[in-house]
């Protein structure tokens, strides 16, 4: 972690995110794909520019809006997630007032422990009180086997808008199944949860919940503004338009 | 590894990759960037269609042409390449009759160890005799800071024809300045590598050298037919087309 230090270095920011991973890895938050699944969204956020594009940008206005407008929202964590963005995600609970819930695809005891001591310590660092859910699942997921089914009826089961950074695919469709809007974070525009979900941020989970976090009180689009293929299509025009013409070819 | 068994399953040779580069580093052969890298390469070969392209296939060609008229071809490896084209590397440098070189960017001596005993055994395994440099390096890369610049006289020092998969892009342009033909695998067409590189084959490694070393004795096009940019642009156009009109949208 040479570089992580200083902000100044242009891969500060990459290198910060690939640090917080690190440190997640020896406390046993993160399952063993975690670190291949974090390359991928290096090479999707370096196809769009390390920066928030402008349909990921009204996305997550319209996400935010659903948001403080559900009745019971819940922000769905798992281990990558709480490893880059735990402080934002915390934070983003605390404005609107609801739960958060660990809620990983690889269940197992320690990564459990592992996940809720970290966001006990971060909800005491920040001087929060948001309730974490996820130790006492008592509710599954329909359609969904194993412990990947299980949830809090508290928490996800009973909620009505759910943002899922990073989900997996077969869990993003059950959530959407179940008749919730299910806000998406995903780098990858054509990802079976980018496709799935009911609204998509083609974004960088930290750097989108930070502006959720900053933006909190501002002007925000309403929902039927939205129109999801536009959003995703919009993302892949901006990689697009990053790789024509780049290199001078002979005629 | 559910998965990892069964050919016939979609997900088979990205499975079985991941499953190399884990035993791999449980043997201490890969450095922390390790999988993130891999995961990287993971989402440009999603984008390519987990295939060679066309303007790889004759980058691949070329490469190998030039190979086997070199005086001193080397196949450069580094931890991610012998974890996941050990064998494949080892056979193509057996029908060039060259040697490999082991030369990693984090160099620690255990890693060193690690590599060299496990290219040792799959010389073994497959009955070759390759000879596999790296562990006695008495040279170093001019420009080149540190254990990163070290190699071996009689190996990528004298070489002039040298294959570097997954290479770093100061080393690559460090061997390019040497007045060497680089032979680049990358599967990002926007690295500095690819860029640098004399010859640059867009593709994941194994699928490359193992089609060198299916099509070894076959007729191969010559150098002069490469052009560089043009290969370059070719694969971005190959993810480009990938990308366009995928979602309906609203007119």
């Amino acid at each position: 972690m040479d570089h992580a230090a200083d902000p100044s270095h242009p891969r500060y920011r990459s290198l910060l995110m690939r640090h917080r991973l690190e440190i997640a890895a020896k406390k046993g938050m993160l399952a063993d794909s975690a670190l291949i699944a974090h390359g991928r969204g290096e090479a999707y956020d370096y196809l769009i520019g390390e920066q928030t594009i402008e349909s990921a940008d009204f996305a997550t206005k319209v996400a935010l809006r659903c948001l403080k407008e559900a009745k019971h929202p819940v922000l769905s964590l798992n281990g990558n997630v709480v490893a880059l963005a735990g402080d934002e995600m915390l934070q983003l609970a605390d404005l609107l007032d609801c739960p958060v819930e660990v809620n990983i695809f690889y269940r197992t005891p320690e990564r459990m422990t592992a996940l809720l001591s970290d966001l006990d310590e971060r909800n005491k660092r920040l001087g929060l009180g948001v309730e974490i859910l996820g130790a006492n699942p008592d509710a599954e997921i329909p359609g969904l086997k194993g412990p990947r089914a299980k949830c809090e009826s508290k928490g996800i089961l009973q909620s009505d808008v759910l943002l899922v950074p990073l989900e997996d695919g077969d869990r993003c469709q059950a959530l959407v199944a179940m008749g919730k809007t299910v806000i998406v974070i995903d780098l990858n525009p054509l990802s079976r949860s980018s496709q799935t979900g009911t609204i998509t941020i083609v974004n960088e989970v930290t750097r989108c919940i930070a502006e959720m976090v900053d933006g909190f009180d501002s002007d925000l689009p309403s929902r039927s503004d939205y129109v999801h293929e536009e959003t995703l299509q919009a993302a892949l025009d901006s990689i697009i338009n990053g790789m024509k013409d780049r290199f001078k070819t002979v005629e």
